[in-house]
């Protein structure tokens, strides 16, 4: 882990702010500041999702015009709050959530200039990834990791089963292309395709749907292979988070196990909470 | 665990009543209650959903209604009786079965008043929630435990899992507003993000299908980003039942072992059924 | 396991008979008979089905008919030796196989006699049930036996369960009732209950569809519950096969373990197939 | 594993070209090739996905077609390099690649004698196997192996399963057929089977629905036992997977543990990647 961007030096305002904007558990601020941050974001992704909708537009337009700017000169006053306070402005401007944060108000002062502004909603949009702050608060961290652990471990079986099962649907989307043809809305390979995906994934849009005898036995076959498939990346990740799960009790056991909160050690083997305070138990071995 | 409801002092009759009530196992009574129950509490949401139908309304409703209020009655009756049975009137109007068993009652009354009476139709379906009375039954018992201490277990895994998955049918759901366009279905943001829902969740309604090969290519992805991430859900609650089982069992194996229905001891630590009386052996340990 | 069926007296062919007729692996001509049965059953399974095929009714109703007879005829003979070999027929007669091929032979006849014969063509397509007997091969027999002892198993758990998804379809059925009303197509609670059991497995047909912006608010999140609560069913299972395996393994290890074709014994622990002759290797402990 | 197929003698380029046609770490310029390879059979894949929609034909059909010959004339090259370089020819061109890479080839040159070249399509797509040709990168090959491994392992139960499952929807359909008749869509057998089969593994087209309420009763039935039957092959396969996943640590540990990069061996028993290359390590103990 890349050492803490909290500064070094300056006025001792600079590391309270920063501790509140960048931290969770700290300082008290912190979670107030967080809890607040996530009900503005999710009220101005609301405010662009109901902007799209034509009726409420043409009578609430004004409205949520207003909204937006207001939600955009806040999330402009935070940006510029956590460019002051951290040690390298660079490195923050240049991390996920750093580009995220900018994004989140660019689209908003751009529109100013721009006439077609219909693009700006998906950049308008990206701004729900901010939520994903959230994922800071410690409990929700220690999770996240195993989840993120076991997919990781999982990932040259995942990417096997990917390709085994896009090569699937590419030839049997060819046979339906063959056998079903345009009448039947299979008009070309890639559209077949399109619908052997459809079908593998046992979405089954109905949109496009076999007609002959020998279209709907190919189709039932695909159905059954999709509906036995989806037992490979159940049973890859479920191995791999009965592995994950295990790795972090550690099999040194109760030495590597401290509390991500109060970083109190000594606890248990399958401790999953600190019985000091609460916080999720992690080991801080190796890795 | 709270201490029981059972009256402590007061006629023998009161206390006979709460076992028939309340109680399973204790009386002989109180199973043939228990099934008398679920056949009038069955029959009873039967009757609510037939009187919605047009055509057995018009026909039936004269004995719909007749039967309504036979039911009522008797869970007039069984509530009152239930009130007479406990220690704690105020404890018992207030737990969850307690308002339950309330609300089964109230809408025919208030029918009786009030004019428009549709939206009563919720309340008196939630009497189907008194079905899971019949979960005092021990042998259920054990098992809702297991179910209900993985999913606990898990609970921060699945929000985890969820906020990913709603940010990215937000984010999938805008860009396919963007390229499909109203044309094609996706007349607003909250509607693509709704069919998002349906394709990620391989549902797959066909009510909003896409129509444009870059709009079918993403659709194409988030199906088998839908097909894959089921794994994960899946793979918590495997990971998380199997330590619950385990669990159950006890990691200092046969001391914790006793019948639920004889409290008998001494059962090996795979032994699922007490070799006394049938009943589910569970683990008294902790917790 | 009750004791043979297999005559303990009479002519040495019944014994051979039966040999042939209810037994897999003692008898050469055992196996090519199974085989042969297989094919004939799926042959007029195959029959049945296209019988119902208009254009193919039409145009080769006489063949179709004519093919009927020789299997119930063949069927006729079978069933009549299956009586001669048993040392019970009374036995045999009500056992579940007895049953189902006594039901396929009796349609045909019927047919002579009867002027509606439609509603016969469900038993004369529970026949299909009679391809069962295969699983009489022994290296099906194993895992068709840990399967169903996991499922057994796990029985009380998926019955809190469906009782579960049962409640919440209820529930979630008749608000969706009163929100979209018989203008989307939600005519009554049944029908919306149906909607909701099309919704929550995910199977999604599009007949009816939520059009309201609540409406398709309730009906994302009855998706994304669906979604999610398949992994209960999944966990469940996943954990009692792998009990079940382990249990098949058996606590005492080599001593119970013996190939279930030529009984010979000391396999390892974790062996599943015979070093002598490739049969299954089963345990043959308690249970 | 049979003996490798490189030439044993002759002149030195011919062990070479082996090496990169047929191999991947020994050489620099395999991976090159292999890298090159795919991106070469995508686009040959991509040309014939294009070619059958038809705008796209109508206006590039002639660039479409050149690109068919250049990529048919590389595969040709490619064919006879390999031919030269292999040991035994008949042993290469009879394996299951060479098969395939002489299917990628004569399509096109059969399209120059025959008339009707739609049916030569499924033959042009089928190259998109030789993709598979990547998975002999050491780190999938190791992965494929283990997937390979537990559906092997648990074929015999999936074919169990499978059996249950086309019993079941042949049953289920032959009901439905009975009960909907041909005005809801169930016009026959065979088409309420495939209706089954679409309702049961949870796709649901919708392009035949039931509309009547025994019927949709009977179909809720149906998606309830497919929701929940989903969880027997996941089961299934993750019960292998685990246990393939155990098999290849080993039970002898450190001993068999080997980096499949560098042939470094004294890895730990839970290592995934050699220390000293970060290769992927595996077992390689018998089988």
């Amino acid at each position: 882990m890349a050492p803490s961007n909290r500064p070094r030096n300056g006025p001792p305002w600079r590391g309270q702010l920063y501790d509140i904007l960048f931290e969770t558990d700290v300082h008290v601020g912190a979670r107030v500041f967080d809890i607040l941050l996530i009900l503005i974001i999710l009220a101005s992704v609301l405010v662009v999702m109901l902007d799209s909708v034509e009726s409420i537009e043409a009578r609430h337009g004004f409205a949520l015009h207003i909204l937006e700017w207001v939600f955009t000169v806040l999330f402009t006053i935070e940006y510029a709050a956590r460019m002051a306070s951290v040690q390298s402005k660079r490195r923050y401007a240049l991390s996920f959530f750093g580009i995220i944060d900018l994004l989140s108000i660019i689209p908003t002062y751009l529109s100013l200039i721009l006439y077609d502004t219909r693009f700006l909603v998906i950049i308008r949009v990206l701004r729900v990834l901010r939520v994903f702050r959230v994922l800071k608060l410690v409990r929700f961290l220690g999770e996240a990791r195993v989840l993120g652990r076991a997919l990781a471990a999982s990932r040259f079986r995942i990417i096997v089963f990917l390709i085994t099962v896009v090569t699937m649907v590419v030839i049997l989307g060819s046979f339906m292309y063959l056998i079903e043809g345009p009448a039947a809305g299979f008009t070309s390979i890639p559209v077949a395709v399109y619908w052997a995906v459809v079908t593998l994934t046992t979405v089954g849009f109905g949109d496009i749907t076999p007609i002959t005898a020998v279209g709907q036995f190919l189709a039932a076959i695909i159905m059954l292979l999709g509906y036995g498939l989806i037992a490979v990346p159940t049973g890859i990740v479920s191995v791999e988070l009965a592995h994950a799960a295990h790795a972090a009790r550690g099999p040194a056991g109760v030495r590597d196990r401290v509390c991500s909160g109060c970083r109190s050690g000594g606890h248990d083997e399958d401790a999953r909470f600190c019985k000091t305070c609460g916080g999720t138990v992690v080991d801080v071995g190796g890795e």
